[in-house]
């Protein structure tokens, strides 16, 4: 299969941050071939065509490096909007329904779901944390989104397992069964720095380390996260994680919102990355990560959206725009964090933050042709004096018309390739209905 | 013409916050004649049809009042993109390119591109503060919309006029034009408290109040603004008013960052209204509107998305999500601007700070038909457990079905009924090309 995709306004993201007015990217197999302005490509459309490529005119559109969401739990869709301004929403709704309702089917049904939402909405690459996420990894396998299926490892168990161990175990065999796999990988992904002991931290470390893959948990998230850590240990979260010997270059520490200087030293010093997910911190009240402190550090910082039942949408547009606003305003100074950082985290950097930049978060030749075209034909974005700007401050997930992963395309003209989201709605509506979701009030499905 | 809209959630946002979630309203001409519970309907299918209803099936979106964009600047369009991230974007981009570029046609011709925005947005009252505000408000007749066409006031004078007279007589005209409208009204608005003297404040402040339309102007909202007032009169943006004597229940304050306890105390005692403008704000760096005291204190707060120069998108559902990120942030509580309040700031709310409380921004029976249709079909709205909920965390722009003003459906199945946007874009285009906006690198039109 070899396609060239004209006519479009190309974002690389490489590292001169190369992007091409008018240029062209040619994709062969999975992978990127050729990148580059117009006029440097050779072939004529009659050469291109007589040789076997498929044409696909971008229309002006912008193409992007498809969009890494480093934090997510896909199998939270049936919690979506429930409780959203309650107090305590995680006690009164959250863990209640999670212990009445979750199993197997809901959570890969729910899975299936959320990754035809990402991918309508430009993102290529998911991090998941959640349960039974060997159906998870099947699922992102059938659809054809690249993923890492995180497995929770919690002491008190979940639902899925009921300690540390045996997730930790489900964690290793899953880890085992992706080991191979080109676009898919397992990972040991702890609940949180107090939820899991320091032997439970370690064994998924190591096991992660071992198999190269990321070692992600909540961190530095709940305030009651940080009085019960300076209580017990006499420290920040993160440097409990150093302390236990689990900070290093495949740390993904999701939220990091309440950093201190040292912590920031300790992450630039030990290569770990942060997932900031503001939609989801804001709207819970938690407060804002340090991001322009870190990026000055030089840590890496991805963007993520969190679960839908905290964050409720699952596109990185709207965190980029909320990223924006948030930085700047708590700066004072309009410059500050400029879209081009910002579509860099929600791409490469957020690619580093999972360790996948050499596979996916740019587009460049020999990367995987993982790519979004954004069309600039809708009222909202016109005019586009700069790329970055137009993808920060005016696009959102409507925009996104074509997506690519590993250079198979999902999205075509606003719509996935592989499935009927009214379907897949249907089958995740009706067993929500069967099962203890059905029995809340106002259930509009 | 008679319609009744079937199988919706209605959100009335009546002053009894009355939801019904298998709802039903009839529009009669201009206006709405009956809303409720599917169940007191009395008429059959039949004898609907029979007695020339027209019936459109909701299929289970949600019908609420059509959106109040309290403060824009619709002729902006050529400028949204232009130096985003400029620390002095005002005086390094956009006030040079509106002495170079813009006049009557220019203005026009944005106008009618955001209105068409707008309306696809499921925004169906804009209130404008620009130049050459005759043509907006011909423009706003001609689309259908429901608008306020602000004629700026400056005493260095604007594109359209050399000084604040000039302008004031302008404006004198455009109210004249416009005294019998059903839907348009004209106003003087002046630019802001350090832009127009006190004598031209109060000649617009006369003319509006006078002519039953609102006062509005930008106050409260620039660093330099408070400094000059304090320095030389030794007042905050809104004793300045006070004390001029335009602060009464006519009055729109744009933006109301900076606003000390007395401020909110002011406001309230005179029954002025605040457009909150998060998304520019924060995009601006310039600071959070205290919304939540406002509120608190019964302060009459709209949103507003300022101009597409400011705040790039025009709809509210991206104001909606960022007023409740920061207030909830800013607050430290979850529980705080809960989702309902938010509706009511981008409807009935926004309705009252432009006195148009008795017209539009909420449904009930009496009031001009302005409704919009909110799919729950996409991905991104299921499941709907609180209607309110699903539409500030969950909905976006794209999910806007229908739009209804006075009665008449302007969008239709996600489509302009009056207007091919390409046309009106492919128009926009071609006049800033023959302008200096044509000049600038980097125009992706």
């Amino acid at each position: 299969m070899k396609t060239i995709i004209t006519n479009v306004i190309v974002v690389t993201m490489d590292v001169q941050r190369n992007v091409y007015t008018e240029g062209y990217v040619k994709i062969e197999g999975t992978k990127i071939t050729e990148v580059g302005p117009a006029g440097s490509l050779k072939d004529t459309k009659e050469e291109l065509e007589r040789t076997g490529w498929e044409i696909r005119d971008g229309q002006r559109g912008i193409l992007m490096p498809g969009m890494i969401n480093t934090h997510c739990h896909l199998g939270m869709i049936p919690f979506r909007g429930l409780g959203d301004d309650c107090k305590d929403r995680l006690r009164v709704f959250l863990l209640p329904m999670e212990q009445k309702a979750m199993d197997r089917d809901m959570a890969a049904l729910s899975s299936r779901y959320a990754i035809c939402e990402l991918l309508l909405c430009g993102v290529t690459t998911v991090m998941d944390m959640y349960y039974f996420e060997e159906s998870v990894a099947a699922v992102m396998d059938q659809t054809g989104i690249r993923g890492i299926a995180g497995q929770t490892v919690m002491d008190e168990g979940g639902c899925d397992a009921p300690d540390a161990d045996t997730a930790l175990g489900k964690a290793r065999e899953l880890i085992e069964a992706y080991k191979h796999h080109p676009r898919i990988s397992g990972c040991a992904a702890p609940h949180a720095t107090n939820t899991c002991s320091p032997q439970s931290l370690k064994k998924a470390w190591e096991m992660d380390r071992r198999n190269h893959v990321p070692f992600t948990l909540h961190a530095a998230e709940m305030d009651y996260e940080l009085t019960w850590l300076a209580k017990t240990f006499g420290c920040t979260p993160i440097e409990y994680l150093d302390r236990t010997g689990v900070l290093d270059s495949h740390t993904a520490a999701a939220h990091g919102i309440h950093l201190t200087d040292g912590d920031i030293s300790l992450l630039k010093q030990k290569g770990s990355g942060i997932s900031h997910c503001i939609g989801s911190n804001a709207k819970a009240a938690k407060g804002v990560a340090p991001v322009l402190k870190l990026l000055k550090e030089g840590v890496p910082v991805g963007l993520g959206t969190d679960g839908p039942a905290s964050g409720n949408t699952l596109d990185l547009f709207t965190q980029m725009r909320l990223c924006a606003g948030f930085q700047k305003n708590e700066s004072r100074d309009r410059s500050a964090m400029p879209a081009k950082d910002i579509v860099s985290m929600a791409t490469c950097q957020g690619a580093r933050v999972l360790g996948l930049d050499k596979k996916t978060g740019s587009i460049e030749p020999g990367k995987e042709a993982d790519m979004v075209l954004v069309e600039t034909d809708s009222l909202n974005m016109f005019p586009v004096y700069d790329p970055y700007s137009a993808l920060v401050y005016s696009a959102g997930a409507s925009n996104v018309r074509d997506v690519y992963v590993a250079g198979t395309r999902l999205v075509w003209d606003k719509k996935l390739v592989f499935e009927d989201p009214l379907s897949i709605r249907k089958e995740l509506a009706d067993r929500m209905k069967q099962s203890a979701f059905g029995e809340i009030e106002e259930l509009h499905g």
